[in-house]
This record gives structure tokens, sequence and C-alpha cells, in this order.
């Protein structure tokens, strides 16, 4: 098998001993390692089914901590160790339930906590319901229109944005900043429509932020075929609606970073960062967010440690404790980096999915910087498909390092974007919605950038 | 409504009144049609759920293409008609079985006919089993080692291709051309590994094609996980392999060639075809293969339409039948050409699954004209992200149009290829593994080019 191993890529390739050092080279035994020895996707496999959803704060999460610290030693990375952060815990307690009544007639419909949101009183709240599509649309109806019911909004999806991250963003402001401005007017609870595209009966849960200047109000995602029926029916006559969630929150909890490091061999206090977060929701075992991220970011330096491959510089694998709610492990991470005095060149954010590598975006190069990136690297991600370098943001969790390292270049892994939000924050976000070599190209990909920064910078 | 959508555009694309009409605007007016009001998701849905599987000159078969001409004519097209074709009409018959036998212990294992494959007799086949990576091998061996013997071809998937149809193309001649090479060394039936990456219970059927230099042996396909156990057998001692199978040869069958046409405003005459496969294997509903291909084209047709666009050239949907077993109606289609004296400036083909689009292969245009086409149009695909504009084949229906057309541009459809091989030949071919959204875009990208072809050429 070696053999014709060897005589494919030459074939593939077309190399020679000349230039076998090449990055081309380089960068094909990378993509090779990680489609013939992968070991991500058993990795993910093992984080899914053996461990499960991960909230923080939770037993899960802590269990996750101990499996990841080990995961990580056992590859004898240079250093492994854990960084200590207090994250919230959040509890969403027993399922919740929600209904349209109409007349004597009670409609059972999917429904899930926001996270972060508070309880319904214990026999849950009843009341009319008045159907927004927006956040203006609420101040517009001021208390006249809104004091005592429970606020729907139920603006939906834009499916024209071509990478479904700008609908998801667009959207969002109904779950993040729609129950406290509910609340402002005096309405007593808060349904959001799933920031999805998907048309099925999964709600969608995520943090809202409650605002200090209003009441904290139960709030509340419904599927997007129950939002469709609850307006139909809201069209149709008078109804009302009813829910009951049992959610709360418990005191700060004592977790963790999980870090690996290779130490680089010019500039040991020079750092690499790639990472994703190790926290997910509740509702199922966050496999595409963020297992794949993570999963991904340990694979990195398993094929360059499997390569023989000496960093200058360390190149780190993190796994951030506490995106979902409080981006606690992000900030901790700047925090000790300012602390330690680390020089931060370059980190990279995998929480868009396990899905086919498209490139990365990058935060912290100008255009001219972003034009000499392309004319470097462009050609060399061509062949697999992941060649688009572009500026744009990073990611939540390496976001904070901004503040502490100004020069650092802060770069979000792109894959395709197309099925995130189908699953993202459901039940359905699970291990079998992972595709093996989708997942190990992203790792590759990863790999790869981590490689050319290391080797030729930006 | 339509106001936001109007002023999103203006947003996105910052265009002005004066350069309404530009390529930019009308490609945006393309996606957005496709995204917001496709139709094909939903054509889909009838095809798979409502007639489903349809192999050439089976029931089925002939109920899709009444369906699909009504569909075509509901959309009012310039014109809608059939092409006669004599296909090859090949059954199943009773589901196959297969076992492992190790002593007096019988361990089943999933196996499926080979397309075209002759039945076993009617108690099947009981022989000792000789494994082999590939058909030299098998000339290697001789009568010797393969006399009487079922010839188990095992070379698995070469998981370094980045797209997979190089490893399908690769892996493939151990199905297509196996059995006849074990038949001529006196070898008594044919197991072929699953053509796929994918480790599952799944047999992948396929076209194998018997060479008249020889006896055509009962051949069948093995699921991956199978292949492994009766490998890892062979190993440990001395078993035999049963099987049975119930094809048969039927005679031919008359059938049809779905065609719409939207007729060119200045050249009737010239044609620009954009098409997919009608016929499916019959394992399940043949969703990506290549029901995707076929609601793609014709929805490529309706959106030009609905849009008010106005061909030059005259614009087709085929719904080519027979591709799996005979590509009889790709090769009616450049007959009748020929006979018609129609001049065929493109065709493209989705026949790849109705995945992410990536961009398109071109066959027909030299070094020189793929530069110079990607200057013209690379910048249009890149906010779409289906950029990738590169030399490479067509596919098996417009293929033939070379011989009848040689100055004809043939353009393969390239969606991301990673899930594909996944299921294709499967049962689990179905309409569930379609991504709306993915096929909508897939959409919207092939009606771009053939927009931006029609308008401006290569």
């Amino acid at each position: 098998m070696k053999k014709t191993l060897l005589s494919l890529s030459v074939l593939l390739l077309g190399f020679t001993a000349a230039n076998a050092q090449s990055d081309t080279v380089m960068m094909r035994k990378i993509y090779d390692e990680a489609l013939v020895n992968g070991q991500c996707y058993q990795n993910l496999r093992y984080l899914c089914k053996n461990i499960g959803g991960r909230l923080s704060g939770s037993a899960n999460a802590q269990k996750a901590v101990e499996w990841g610290k080990k995961l990580m030693e056992g590859y004898g990375f240079d250093k492994v160790f854990l960084q200590e952060v207090m994250v919230p815990h959040w509890e969403r307690g027993a399922k919740e339930q929600g209904y349209i009544i109409s007349g004597t007639k009670k409609t059972p419909v999917a429904i899930c906590a926001l996270g972060m949101a508070v309880a319904t009183p214990a026999n849950g709240i009843t009341a009319s319901v008045v159907e927004v599509h927006s956040l203006q649309e609420v101040a517009a109806l001021g208390e006249k229109g809104v004091k005592g019911k429970i606020v729907f909004y139920n603006r939906p999806f834009d499916p024209r944005y071509i990478e479904t991250g700008g609908a998801y963003g667009t959207a969002g402001d109904q779950r993040r900043a729609g129950p406290s401005m509910a609340a402002k007017y005096g309405a007593v609870g808060v349904i959001v429509r799933s920031l999805t595209e998907a048309n099925d009966d999964y709600p969608h849960t995520g943090t809202t932020q409650y605002s200090d200047d209003a009441p904290k109000i139960p709030a509340a995602a419904i599927s997007t075929k129950a939002a469709d029926k609850l307006s139909a029916m809201l069209k149709g006559g008078n109804i009302k609606f009813f829910f009951k969630q049992n959610c709360r929150m418990l005191p700060d909890v004592l977790s963790y970073n999980v870090v690996g490091q290779i130490t680089g061999s010019e500039n040991p206090n020079k750092f690499i960062t790639v990472g994703g977060h190790f926290d997910s929701w509740d509702l199922a075992e966050g496999a595409h967010d963020d297992g794949t991220g993570v999963m991904q970011s340990v694979e990195v330096l398993r094929i360059l440690k499997t390569l023989g491959y000496k960093p200058k510089n360390s190149v780190r694998a993190v796994f951030f404790m506490n995106e979902e709610n409080g981006t606690k492990g992000g900030l901790k991470y700047a925090e000790l980096a300012a602390a330690n005095k680390e020089e931060h060149i370059a980190a990279i954010e995998s929480d868009e999915g396990g899905f086919s590598p498209r490139g990365f975006t990058f935060d912290g190069l100008n255009a001219e910087q972003i034009k000499s990136l392309n004319k470097k690297y462009k050609g060399l991600f061509e062949p697999y498909e992941a060649d688009r370098l572009v500026a744009g943001g990073s990611g939540s969790d390496v976001g904070p390092l901004r503040a502490v390292a100004p020069n650092a270049v802060l770069i979000g892994f792109r894959p395709d974007s197309q099925r995130y939000f189908d699953i993202h924050h459901t039940a359905n976000d699970v291990f079998e919605n992972v595709n093996k070599r989708e997942l190990e190209l992203g790792a590759a990909t990863m790999a790869s950038l981590v490689y050319l920064i290391d080797t030729r910078g930006f």
C-alpha cells in the first residue's frame, strides 16, 4: 500500500526530489494524513456518544474537560494544561410545554427555553399573543399593544443570503434582544421563531441577553412549523398561548479551557492558536456546534506532529469553554495571554460546523495584505477547493485576543454554510449529521494554514 | 415584504439605475428567484415520493415521463415534446441473498446484483473465494487460481482524491470490467466491494459491462462492512460464499427523453441545453442520482421565463432517459440533433448530485479560452461560491453531442462531491438526503451560466 500511495502522489503532483520540501508537497502530506489516517472523526464520535451535550457548568462539561485533557496528553504534545475559568451555570430543567388555545381546543407546539432565560411561574403563562416582525414594531406598538401579552417574534430567515450566517445575524436580534424589548413595554412572555430556514418541528435554543433596564420575562424558541401554525391561527381569530418552562440560573462554576501545545523551536513565546469551543447546548450532542471545531483543532496538532513538522512558533489547540452563554473561556485565554506576556501572531477559530472547507476570513489584514496573501496562498489551497481567503470576522473565542494582541491576525475557518442552521442549537445536532470526509478536509485545511503562517507568515 | 427585498438588494449590491441591467444584477435576480420562490425542491419531492425509483423500461420510468411532460407543459414553455428511444429493460427480480459459510455457520451479508448482471442458477452459487485487488491480479492468478471460484474484488476507494469522482473512476474498473475478466479465467461468480468510502451495510449497485469474449457470470456488489468481514474471514481459514440473484434482461422498451424549450428570439436553431437523467437505479428514489439534475434543469427554464428573460438562442431542459444502463437517451438526443440540423452551442449536464455548487468543468475550450472565460465570468460567480471554472469532462448524456457538434462546449455542473458516493446507487438515495438550499443554489448557478452563454458567449 505504501508504494501505491507514493506513486499516486508522484502522479498527482508531478513532484521531484528537488522540490519535495515545497509547500505544495507538505500540504499534500497534510491532506493525505487527514484523509487516510485521520482521527478527528473517531474522536468526535467519542465526544458525542460517550459524553454528549456539555453545557457550561454541567457535569458533562467537566467530563469533557477531563477526557479532552487525556486525549491531548495521549498525543504527546509538548505541553497540555488547563486554564481555570468561572462560567455561568444555567439549567433548562424539565422539558418545556407550549400550546395554542383556541376556545376549548389546545394545540401542542414544539418550544424550548432560550438559553439564560428565566422560568415561567410554576403554572405557566397564559396570555393573548401579538405577532411582530421586528423590535421596532414592538416599540411602535408600545404599552398599549404589548402590555400583558406574549410577544411573538416571527420574522423568518432571509433565504437570499448566500452564506447562511448572514441570515442568522440579521434575524438574530429577535432572540438576543427581543425579550427585553418586549418586557420594556409590559409583555409577560416572548416566543421567538427559530433561527433557521429549515421548515420542521425542532425548536432552536440559543442565548438571549436580558438588558438591565427591563424586567426579565420568560422567553422561548418555537419551531418554524409551529410558528407558521401560530401565525395562521392568529389570523383566524381569538387565540391564547400557553407556555411553561423550568430553567434556572445557579451559582457560577469553576471550569476550564483545555490547551495543547507544540512549543516553537525558534520563537517559543510566539503563538499560533487553533481552536473551537468545548461547551455546547444541552438539547443534543453538540456535534457541529462545536464538537467538530475542537476535534479538528487537536487534529491539526496531531497531523503536524505525526508528519514530524517542528514549528518555529508555538502552535496551540484550544478547547474554549463557555462560548454559548458567556464566552468566559475566550476572555480568560486573552487575559492570560496578556498576563503571561505571550505574543500572539494568529488565532484560527472553527465554529461554523464541520462541513466542506471553503476557506478563511481574516481580521487584522488590510486590503493590500489580503491581496498579497491571496497571491502567496490562494493557488496552494485551490486543489483542495478551500481557497476563499477574504477579509472578515474570526470567532467569539479568539475575538477577545484583539484587545491584548492588536497585531494578531484573527481568522475564521469557513466551511460550506448551507446545512449549519438546519440543525444548529437543536436536538438534531448529533454525530450522524457529520460527514467524515468533510470534517477531515476541514482539519487538513486548518493544519495547512497553520503550517503556512508558521513557515512563511502572512 | 417586496420593499424589504428591494432595499436589501440595493444594500448588498450597491446597484444604481444605470447598471440595473448588468450581469451582476441579473444573476442576483436569478439567485433570489431560486432561493425565494424556488420550485425544484417540491418538484423533486413529488418525483421521489409519488413516483420513486425509475429504472429504464420500468412502469415507473413511464410514469415519470408522463409526469415530467406535464410539469414542463404547466410552466408554459414554447415547446414541450418527447423523443422516442428504445431502452434496455433489466429487472432485479426478488431480493438477493448472500452469506459467508464457515463450517456449519452461515453469516448473512448485504449484497445486490450489479446492473445488467445475469442471475445465478435457481439454487444460487456456492464456491470458495479468491480475494483480489485488481483485474491484473486476476490475470496473474490465471485459471489455476480462479477457475471454479468466486472472485472477490476488494480494492477500496482511495480517500486521497479531493473530488470523490476520482476515487470512483479509479475503483470502478472492478465493477465494470471485473466480472468478464474473472469469467475469462473460469470464475463462476464475482463479488465487488461497493464503490464508496462510506463504511456501512448498504450495497451499491451500478452497471457491469460484460465483454463478448467471456461467459456472462453472475456479479453482485457487497457492502463495505460485509467486504471487510469477508476479507477478515478469508484470512482466518477455509470459507465458502453463497449468493443468489434473480435478475433478468427483457426485450427493449420504447421510452422517451422529455424536452422543454424556450425558443431563441434571434437564433431559434442554435441551442443551449441543460439536462440530467430521468432514469435511476431501482433500490431507492433516485434523488441525487439524478432527480436533482432533472429538477434543476427544468428550474433553469422556469427561472429565466419567470424573470422575463428572452434568450437569443433556444434554451432546452432535457430529461435524458437511460443514463444508468445504456445512455440510449443521450445518444438519441445527439442523433436527432444531427438529423434535424440543429446547431448546438453548449450543453450542461447536472449528474453529480444536488449539493452546494462549486462551478463547472468545460470540454471544448482550450487553455487560452478557459483563461478568457475566467476573466469574464469568475468574478460574477464568486459571490455565490461557485467560481471554479476549469477544463474537464461534461456528462454521459450530453457527451454524445460531441460527435455531431464538434464546436459545442460540453459542460459538467460541479457540486461539492464529498457526500455523493456515500449514497450513490444505494437504498439511501432518497429525498431526505437532499438539502433544499444546496439544490436551489445549484439551479441558480446553472441558470446563470445559461444566461451568460446566451448573452455573452464564451
